[in-house]
């Protein structure tokens, strides 16, 4: 009976990964495609058969296309998707009915590159990140539920990077009627990306922290009939009816908040809210009474709605030993309509992305990591805290002459203008840690240090190109070194190849922690140099070799040949022309230290503090 | 003996065409895909197996990537070409060297789109075409030799455009060892795009009208190992030891070409040019020593070399009774350092593909088709009279103590800048014909009748989104009509009302010649509306719904949410903001017409001289 012998050995699968990555929405997807980029050995799972097909969340704010666009990825989105330039404010006028209060610009965030907002359906943001990977010979695997997850306790394992101290079982689901095979997976690090019901964070005990607000919201996607004039405008209508605001989405469709009433959605037996009360043409009905005198006509078709309670909680850690992560909807939920969640999901990956593969590498010490929470963490709650106020002020009855106690419209766009830097992204400042040192702010005090690179154009010096700085700052791993070396007179000249001595010297950073023989790829600095003066007179030529490693390194602060782009920078970032500057923009675009060239020692000790430089590699 | 009999019944393929186009360089597959856009039945050849690989052209004008850009081409060579935004001149300086005499912008010509020009090798170019016509299901049918060409001399058949008047047989290469296999083609219409030496024009009989000049010049493509500071602008040199022009390439990849004396390359038997004595290795010769002092390296690889004698001719007819036209270099050549031959090829096809897609349709009079020869060879003919001016100051001795006969660095300079309008493509200005009608040139006066539509930013009425009128005027065979409907006070909203009222006449043009209901590919107009006034009060929905058919149709001359693009253009264009202005551009992007809204019956006069209304359709 050898047959009967042989049935009962089950091999379970087993394999190792660097690193495993639950849940393939925006989080997991972006963090799947960075590390792709990066070389990182690694895998994506999720537990549904396919990605969404409709709904879900649709706004880009104007920084995430900035980080995007790192990736090489903003292009399809400006092309597909619609954008929202103004936001048009509406309240209640004398007849009853709703009034244009206002028009204003959507992003009030000064520096953004993209002066607004995209929308476009989530399976279009996910598809992008589907393709990149496809094209990198990457898929996700799907669907496949994770059902047990253990970390080892042993300290000195936690700290080794080369250890797999994580084991995952996994349930890959075949179909519906047999049971799912098993796989155990031995990983370097998870990274939990599972959504507001998170399975990863729940396993690790983390808890959610805040409350749950009593506005009911209804969401519908359609192709809208109406004489509305700011249908095409993102709008924020306050109407005695209640509030509504409009996002214009891609094509002809838009999207609608709703902002329902209890009677609308609650079973009046059991007073819980019943999904199933708040169909389409009920949110279209509610629609038409607050766009009153405007008409909203029944469509003939509805691309997806729902209803949702909004609630604005934060996870109270975001990681468990920094060995498995929980990022996204998993650590943070917010209420839909300020555009926030997903791009903070998505930030929150491209934060810890680099961070991973550098560990991975074993360039950077494995301390790195504790920097996800502390930036992302305090991140989350600022956002909650805004998103709080927001919501409750646009949520909030409108002033009218019944009710005195109502928001006016300039509480409203007051509250809309302050927070400006939220709402676009522009305004995410890492506090001072291993990666972001403030000493030297003064000598260039308008780079914000903790804050993203600002976008600037420049003219190329070997061609006269116009260059945006953006551009030539890919989330590639490798940090960049922004050398402001000034006006090129003979004396600056001198100076400049002072600092190319002394920065060739071993025991500076810039050839203790670089590993150009590793090829590009793997190279840890990219330096890029940017001279003052004009055009028809910069020779790149007279910049020593290793400031200019190719000709495309090399930019002027000078207006392109039309004079419309470019020049201004040394003034606007407050740099002396006489001077050498040094900016270091982390992987991610966030500026991390600024340093004068006489101050070599403390850009030394800033990498110092969290790379591993050759020295060490060698002696392990 | 069935068998025998069967073998000697040679079945001679027979097969029926709109469009048979001989050619698949530029100007060939140019006209392939334009005319698979508009839909029509046609068929691509070529006599090479494959395309080119290496070499021949390699320069796109500002106006070129302007057409290229209007069939939605323009971006893959934004993005890997390089790009020229500066030309460095350099003479012979006092130390017998040469020295930098100036650096000036490459384009002179202040409305060009794109203030640059691109260069790319010619594959790539041709790749970018075959590419398109792939995504539309056609492919370039080679080898395939034409071998006889006839047009019938009926007059009748000629001027029916439903008739095949034109035999062409074709051979079939299928191995070198075998009979090629024949193939008779009945076309309505033919395009020789088969080169300098095209069968076409000789089998039509067509000369070529011109001198051979004696300058000699070699060219080559390859990465550069030198010193000299401009070797990623173009450059104009001029040494004691003959001219050089610098042509930077993508990648880190340049052309030089070089100015050859005689004993470079002459046999001195024959006293003719040997090719073979051009060795890339002789080229290089000759670079270091026009380039001294500075120096230029014997490359390690070189990608392309090639010698040439300019040559500029034009032919004397650019088609046979409209039935069979030629076009590119084969009705005319120019010198390459001006960077025009590929573009004018481009051009010529461009100009004739949306004529023949509208004859075909049985939209336009069969005469449309004069106005190819017409505007085009005029043009060929200006083009290759700047060329041999511009070619003869490059191609003449510098200026020296020696030689004061010689070109000055200021007469170069002023024949590069004043040349502007060729050099860029953006001068073309087609003369008065049944297609230009300059009769209300004074209600727009700075939009030239004959010269493309300038480029301006608007903002989108209905979502503030600024909008490059360009990017809305595809060569999708359409006329656009810009309607300049001013400030829409009450007064001005009444005469657009009014308007509206009349062009809704079965009369007017817009009603006799548009066919909306075969759908919009199909459609002759595209309606465009133009408000004067601020973005904060313009509120699309005022418009009659026909000035409105999207809410995309309507644009307002006003700045973005930033302040930065767009506003200004009644004032640019002379558009007088209490008038309706209407400005015809036609599907290639060159205004046909402008007329006020006082004067329709003078629209409905120059529609009616070259299309078909629907009473004339009706009567047939």
């Amino acid at each position: 009976m050898s047959f009967l012998h042989l049935s009962v050995v089950i091999m379970v699968k087993e394999s190792r990964v660097d690193v495993l990555i639950i849940g393939a929405g925006p989080a997991g997807l972006m963090c799947a495609n960075a590390l792709a980029g990066a070389g990182v050995d690694f895998r994506i799972i999720d537990n549904r058969p396919v990605g969404v097909a409709a709904g879900q969340a649709d706004g880009i704010q104007p920084r995430t296309i900035e980080v995007l666009q790192s990736y090489g990825l903003a292009e399809p989105l400006l092309k597909d998707g619609a954008q929202m330039h103004l936001c048009a404010f509406y309240n209640p006028g004398p007849n009853g009915g709703i009034e244009r209060t206002g028009r204003a610009a959507d992003v009030t965030a000064p520096t953004a590159r993209y002066p607004f907002k995209i929308t476009i359906g989530q399976a279009a943001i996910e598809a992008l990140f589907v393709d990149s990977l496809k094209s990198q010979g990457v898929t996700v695997d799907r669907p496949i539920v994770p059902s047990s997850l253990e970390i080892t306790q042993d300290s000195e394992e936690l700290l080794d990077p080369s250890s797999y101290p994580v084991k995952v079982v996994l349930d890959h689901i075949l179909c519906s009627d047999t049971a799912p095979e098993q796989e155990i997976v031995h990983a370097k690090f998870v990274v939990g990306a599972d959504g507001a019901h998170s399975w990863v964070r729940k396993t690790l005990g983390i808890s959610m922290d805040g409350e749950q607000t009593d506005y009911i919201w209804g969401v519908i996607d359609f192709i809208p009939d109406t004489d509305f004039p700011d249908i095409r405008n993102r709008c924020a209508i306050h109407s005695s009816n209640g509030s509504c605001m409009i996002i214009p989405r891609e094509g002809d469709k838009v999207r609608f908040y709703l902002q329902m009433s209890d009677k609308d959605v609650m079973d009046p037996e059991t007073g819980r809210v019943d999904k199933y009360k708040a169909s389409a043409e009920k949110l279209i009905e509610v629609a038409s009474k607050t766009f009153y005198p405007y008409t909203v006509n029944q469509p003939k078709e509805v691309d997806w709605c729902s209803i949702y309670i909004i609630g604005q909680r934060v996870a109270s850690r975001f990681s468990a030993h920094e060995r498995v992560f929980i990022a996204g909807d998993a650590c943070h939920t917010h209420s839909p309509k300020a555009g926030q969640g997903m791009n903070a999901s998505m930030n929150d990956t491209h934060n810890l992305a680099w961070k991973l593969a550098q560990v991975l590498r074993g360039r950077a010490d494995i301390s790195l990591l504790k920097t996800y929470e502390l930036e992302r963490q305090k991140y989350a709650q600022d956002l909650i805290d805004f998103d709080r106020e927001f919501s409750a002020l646009f949520s909030g009855k409108p002033r009218t002459s019944d009710n005195e106690e109502g928001v006016t419209h300039e509480q409203f766009l007051r509250a809309f203008q302050a927070s400006g830097g939220f709402s676009s992204g522009i305004g995410v400042h890492y506090m001072s840690s291993a990666i972001v040192d403030t000493t030297h702010q003064g000598c260039a005090p308008d780079i914000i240090i903790g804050q993203r690179m600002l976008p600037q154009m420049f003219v190329r010096a070997a061609d006269a190109r116009p260059i945006e700085i953006h551009d030539i700052l890919p989330a590639d791993t490798r940090f960049k070194l922004l050398l402001f070396v000034g006006l090129l007179t003979s004396e600056q000249l001198t100076k400049v190849r002072r600092l190319a001595e002394e920065l060739q010297l071993p025991t500076s950073f810039l050839q203790k922690y670089d590993y150009p023989a590793q090829g590009k790829a793997q190279s840890m600095f990219d330096v890029i140099s940017i001279t003052a003066g004009h055009k028809d007179d910069v020779n790149f030529l007279d910049l020593p070799p290793m400031f200019r490693t190719h000709w495309s390194k090399v930019l002027i602060d000078d207006t392109d040949v039309t004079g419309r782009l470019g020049g201004g920078a040394y003034p606007r970032f407050g740099i002396d022309e006489k001077e050498i500057t040094m900016v270091v923009v982390r992987p991610d675009g966030y500026v991390g230290m600024i340093a004068p060239s006489t101050a070599l020692e403390s850009m030394d000790k800033y990498f110092g503090s969290f790379l591993k430089g050759k020295t060490l590699n060698l002696e392990a």
